[in-house]
């Protein structure tokens, strides 16, 4: 197909993502475009105008998930769906989410205008939502597309304004699905771009990133109770100090994971003591505790060793430590026909690529297990990301977009 | 002198207690008794009444200490004082200062009663302020008594409710000091009685403590600045992770001063981190260090030692690390003949005695450099200071009033 001088430039991505991120943008220089707000109906409603001006056939499912297809020729019944999600972070940046359904869109443009009707339907999608910022809820867009959304899991739910999931969906002019359980019989494949949202391929210097994985995680608070007292009057044989316990669990937490080497990682991101006063020995420490594998033995046989470190580190300095694992999810393999498909139109490019896991959530977990899916990812400039600040290179947009069209046109219009 | 079972009873003592404590009781069932509020002027006269109705010469200072004198007959430039503050933390217990006046007083009482009239004035005080809970400063009492307050020090500083010290001190009937360098030349000894605020005595289950040395304190900020990351997606090697540095320093301070042994303690007491988050890596880690020990040299190697090791620890780790040392107050020795008194008269009677440092601070710190000072512990339940829980038994009170008394005896009745 397409040669690799033949494609669509970073800077003309660029203007769409600069298009579509001036509906949201905030005071401090980012992006909201929460849930059913007013700024994601006008997205949605922008994106619906740019799809039908481009000839898609286009329509919302019932919770305001945007489709735009172009048909197939020979296999009516067999959509293959690319795209990501609209909805941003609070004071989120340009490139998390909408940069996989401008990516898509201009994809679809590309082989519509290079190679005609594909043979298989392509469809670009601008899901609902993704991120959980308004509401207490996540994937709300592709746990519907794949019959994972229960209406009475959001029908109590309320925004930090107070206004509930229900009024929000109806003010926005959609509604729950009649028959949440329904599946498009359809969707064949599903293929996701995104931003990586960490430091790996920009330190590796590699514009193409397949998953292969999306990492399982545990998370856990951990509760340490040893005893406040004086920090003049108490020797140091006489305290349970809970700082000092939390600090030796924290590094045992660290070690272990280094040792244990990638894909695993291990984070203390929080920690509060109490009383958290400069003269008084801490007698309480709270912290947490993510864990993330691809592969769930693995996961599982780490996240066990920690919890019996962490008894042991409690035993040896004399406090109580409670564990508490509140999120436990599996990690969700890509599906390894279109992973291989990426591979191969990589290889005949010769972009460079570098076949990795994903860290972060994204919709493609969700959908994975409905639909056969995969993902692409292009570099975040020093990882950063759910920020202003995030920033991927023109030139990279490009070898991603660039790497979506290979896979597109072998997933829609060869046999 | 008086033999052990001819002494004051610890339920009297008791009494006492709860008979001031009442004044200035809080809602939460602590003592709220903070400078020149209206309840600390009402123990101050309450306490008047109390001096002058045993016959003691009562009289404030301009600011507002209170002094009740049994006049000596043989020396009557010469003036033992024995006493502690009447002010309180915000929600304190009964014994912290208030002990000490209280002691003073029965001390005073019992020796006029059996022994008639001392050769030297002896003198019980209740001194105005020593918590810095009011206002931001601390020791008033004290460092008017010894000519080191500093009006201009006060002038300009205001309580938590906006009310300034200047119009305080006003409108509870004192004044700034006309002379405030002025130092009486009667004063010829201090002994200050007061709760341990620690558990040393109580693990050891010893009565009383006969101090030695007040530790000297140096206090540090110290800020980890590495990078902040995402958890899912940054990798263990490509992290600069301020919590896992903390972590790493707090470890390393911990077993520095368990490796130095007592009397050196070192308490990490607060740790803040940004962002904050479960799935971000901690980007920067603020924490406090509070060293202490009674020898300024070993303090000063100690912390000089500390310094360097989170020097190292950051350049292993990756992080930059800022040292800002905001407290580096010196040791106070006692005064070595009042200790040998102390221990003279505990030796005689039998009283079971540790000689001890104190980890806290207390007016004697302040008073020491300019009389001769030295003072007594008695054991708190659990080492628990500055809340309403804090509890000394009612032997562990009588068994302390006895070494005051019998110390009283030896420096006001002897020649």
């Amino acid at each position: 197909m397409s040669s690799r001088n033949d494609t669509i430039s970073g800077e003309a991505i660029k203007e769409y993502l600069d298009w579509l991120g001036q509906i949201g943008s905030d005071a401090e220089g980012g992006v909201s475009r929460l849930l059913y707000s007013k700024e994601w109906i006008e997205a949605q409603e922008s994106l619906k105008k740019l799809f039908e001006d481009e000839g898609l056939n286009v329509q919302f499912d019932e919770v305001g998930n945007l489709f735009g297809r172009l048909e197939g020729t020979t296999y009516p019944d067999e959509t293959i769906l690319t795209g990501s999600h609209v909805d941003t972070v609070t004071n989120g940046g340009l490139y998390d989410g909408q940069y996989g359904i401008i990516a898509g869109f201009l994809a679809l443009r590309y082989l519509k205008e290079k190679y005609g009707a594909p043979l298989r339907n392509l469809e670009v999608v601008s899901m609902a939502e993704e991120e959980g910022s308004r509401f207490p809820y996540s994937f709300w867009g592709s746990k519907n597309i794949t019959g994972q959304a229960k209406t009475e899991d959001v029908q109590g739910i309320k925004d930090f304004e107070g206004t509930s999931f229900d009024d929000a969906i109806h003010q926005a002019g959609f509604d729950y699905k009649q028959h949440p359980e329904h599946v498009r019989t359809d969707l064949k494949s599903f293929v996701e771009i995104h931003v990586e949202q960490g430091n790996v391929l920009e330190k590796e210097d590699i514009p193409v990133g397949i998953v292969q994985h999306i990492v399982g995680q545990r998370r856990y608070t951990i509760t340490v109770n040893g005893e406040a007292n004086h920090a003049g009057t108490t020797p140091m044989g006489y305290r349970a100090d809970a700082m000092n316990a939390a600090s030796r669990m924290i590094c045992a937490i660290n070690d272990m994971a280094i040792a244990e080497g990638d894909p695993l990682v291990a984070t203390v991101g929080s920690i509060f003591l109490e009383p958290n006063t400069v003269n008084v020995v801490p007698g309480k420490a709270t912290f947490t505790i993510d864990i993330r594998h691809t592969e769930k033995d693995a996961l599982t046989n780490f996240t066990t060793d920690v919890e019996a470190k962490l008894q042991e580190i409690a035993e040896q300095i004399g406090v109580a430590v409670d564990i508490d694992l509140w999120m436990d999810a599996d990690p969700v393999p890509m599906n390894q026909h279109i992973v291989d498909v990426m591979q191969k139109q990589c290889d005949e490019n010769g972009a460079h690529y570098k076949l990795m896991h994903s860290g972060a959530g994204h919709d493609s977990q969700v959908i994975a297990p409905v639909i056969p899916t995969a993902m692409l990812f292009v570099p975040s400039h020093k990882g950063i990301s759910h920020n202003p600040k995030e920033y991927t290179s023109p030139d990279h947009l490009a070898e991603g977009v660039q790497a979506l069209i290979s896979t597109l046109y072998e997933l829609g219009y060869t046999e």
